[in-house]
């Protein structure tokens, strides 16, 4: 059979006829790391491939090793199934798999108090399946939204991000913000990698963080909403837990409560595994960029996540009690110390901040070689920068659908 | 060349003269997790290997795989080296080595207060490198110990340790007390394994910790000393925390506190890993039990070291980071917790207990069939089972070399 692989993109010819599990072990891949797809369809590991079939192994991670288990059934209504989820120990056809998904992230918002109908939402888009997935979900589910997106300036892949980003919204004509760094603060990505002290993906989360909160606070919005999954929340909570950066475990929560500054955060598919969201993705339809980014080599969260795979292939459910039980049980342990942190208004943006300005417009200024005090940001003169005008002026954005 | 293989024991021969570490690379090993010993002489990884050498392959721990980095010289006196201790980016030749070790065991005595040289310790010691390595230790650091070995019944590996620690005990002419499970409560580990609700390996636990305490309090010691090193602490945290049990980790700390019934217990080899305690007591020509206990097989606590193997690899000093920044940082988010636990003496053994009767004496009762209120222990009737006579009588044990 002709065998589809990615992140490269590469083909393969298998011999011989079996089951989906066993091409999987045989290609010593992670049942729980990836989609298979035979024309448009999920497969279940206990289906049988003939030398004709043309299949699709779809990564939803990074790494991995482990054994499958057989699963055929759907939980809920008994017909065939598609997606199995190993740590509930359950599988789904595809409507109750819908289900399944709305119903986590139902549940992330009501525990949390995340927001309620009434509320402006204003979900991150990057292009991939747990951003578009939580905005697709979030619609279904009736919110209002409106999506945003920030061009990062990586080539290619950042043209094919908003691509996809802009076609999803035209397709379900809903509201979609854009801005871009190098318009709106003279770099890129690349550029600050290469250039400043943090690495590359840490300047980038820095840098989506500010301008999403800044868009937020300028449009009025009453949330930021992230497509934060389970895998990823677990394997930042590994490596903040095995430095024991307990400030960092304060602040990791599915939700940030609002403060002077600061929109309220929130991660409404903290519940959800990446494969849980990959599938539901690609059972909705939704046309989302499976490359992972350029950039990502070496990316210290792709140790941790490699870490909690494992783990996790040794002991199904263990990223969830590990993630879940810290939001049940641990975090209570670290909260108090983030309440003792004093904030002030950051001297040039008025973003909060521990010292006299915050690590954005430190990054910038060091990106881009211009004196923070020199520094204009949405063409606003430095000696305007101050807290009480942060919503006074609008950084300069495209609004889309509107 | 010839190669010894441990664990199981097996040799095997290698074409081709090559480095230590290209060898070691070869056969797909992680050189943090073994020694490579030639004529009872250790090889650092830029040591040459001919033809015609013997050499043996000795494992510290379990699992991992990974890259060597060369060194070669002393960090201390620039004389050629024998270990090195790769979190540090240090390499000592064998008196150096020797010293490090003992610093490192001062200072952890120091900075806790463990105990001070009036009094008296109580070493628990299994026949393993830890146990007979830290008893060395305090010795050659002129503390007033006492070694206690507590009979498992686990076979030959059980006589075979049995052995090993009365050897060192007598060539030293120090003094060792020695008990034995079945003789004291009627029952081995193989068959409380079996019979139990307990994994073997948690009622072995349970059942040393017990001991230890008994014998301590009946013998007026100060302190009771354990072999736990770096890798122990940091895959038990690791377990812990995944499971966000923060009752145990309000506890895992190198010093729990005397209190009412329970001695001070301490760990003065935490800050050491198993490679450096395995490479100590080979230095210092301790004859210790390199096999793995029998039972030991799909002990959860290995798939907890084989991940932190895995992540030392990529990043060597995560283990130390992750421990040490524990008990400097972390703990004190959880210690609090410890100190609500309402303990009351167990209505058997006096024990303090969270219940009526203390998980020990249930699970004795649950392995030899007795029933609680008919069980006697180290020969008391039950209704003088209670906590002010547990200084009174004493468990029967046999002590040497007094």
């Amino acid at each position: 059979m002709k065998v589809r692989l990615r992140n490269p993109d590469r083909q393969m010819e298998v011999a011989g006829d079996r089951l989906v599990r066993d091409l999987l072990a045989d290609l010593s891949i992670d049942p729980d790391t990836v989609l298979v797809i035979k024309e448009r369809t999920l497969l279940t590991r206990d289906r049988w491939l003939e030398q004709d079939d043309e299949v699709e192994i779809r990564p939803v991670i990074s790494g991995g090793s482990g054994r499958p288990r057989p699963v055929a059934r759907c939980k809920r209504c008994r017909e065939p199934a598609v997606v199995e989820v190993r740590r509930h120990n359950a599988s789904f056809c595809e409507p109750c798999f819908v289900h399944h998904v709305h119903e986590q992230i139902r549940r992330s918002i009501k525990e949390h108090g995340m927001f309620d109908p009434t509320d402006r939402v204003l979900v991150c888009v990057s292009g991939g399946k747990d951003s578009l997935g939580l905005w697709d979900a979030l619609l279904e589910l009736g919110y209002r939204t409106t999506g945003m997106y920030l061009g990062l300036g990586i080539g290619e892949y950042s043209d094919r991000s908003w691509e996809v980003v802009r076609r999803f919204a035209e397709e379900r004509g809903v509201e979609l913000i854009h801005t871009d760094l190098r318009d709106a603060y003279g770099y890129d990505i690349p550029t600050a990698g290469r250039k400043g002290s943090r690495s590359t993906c840490s300047v980038c989360g820095l840098s989506k963080r500010y301008v999403f909160n800044r868009v937020a606070l300028d449009h009025g919005f009453d949330v930021v909403a992230t497509g934060h999954n389970l895998d990823d929340e677990a394997a930042t909570l590994l490596g903040n837990t095995l430095r024991w950066q307990t400030e960092y475990m304060a602040r990791q929560f599915p939700v940030l409560s609002q403060r002077e500054g600061m929109v309220k955060k929130v991660k409404p598919l903290y519940r959800l595994s990446e494969r849980e969201t990959a599938a539901y993705a690609f059972l909705r339809g939704i046309d989302y960029v499976v490359e992972e980014c350029p950039l990502v080599a070496g990316n210290t969260q792709l140790k941790y996540k490699d870490a909690m795979n494992h783990l996790e292939a040794g002991s199904p459910g263990t990223k969830a009690s590990f993630y879940l039980g810290f939001v049940d049980r641990g975090a209570a342990s670290f909260r108090h110390r983030d309440d003792q942190v004093d904030l002030t208004p950051c001297e040039r943006c008025g973003q909060p901040t521990t010292g006299r300005f915050c690590a954005f417009c430190r990054a910038v200024a060091q990106v881009t070689g211009v004196r923070l005090i020199d520094l204009s940001v949405a063409g606003r003169p430095p000696e305007r920068q101050v807290a009480s005008e942060v919503s006074d002026e609008v950084m300069p954005v495209e609004i889309y659908g509107r």
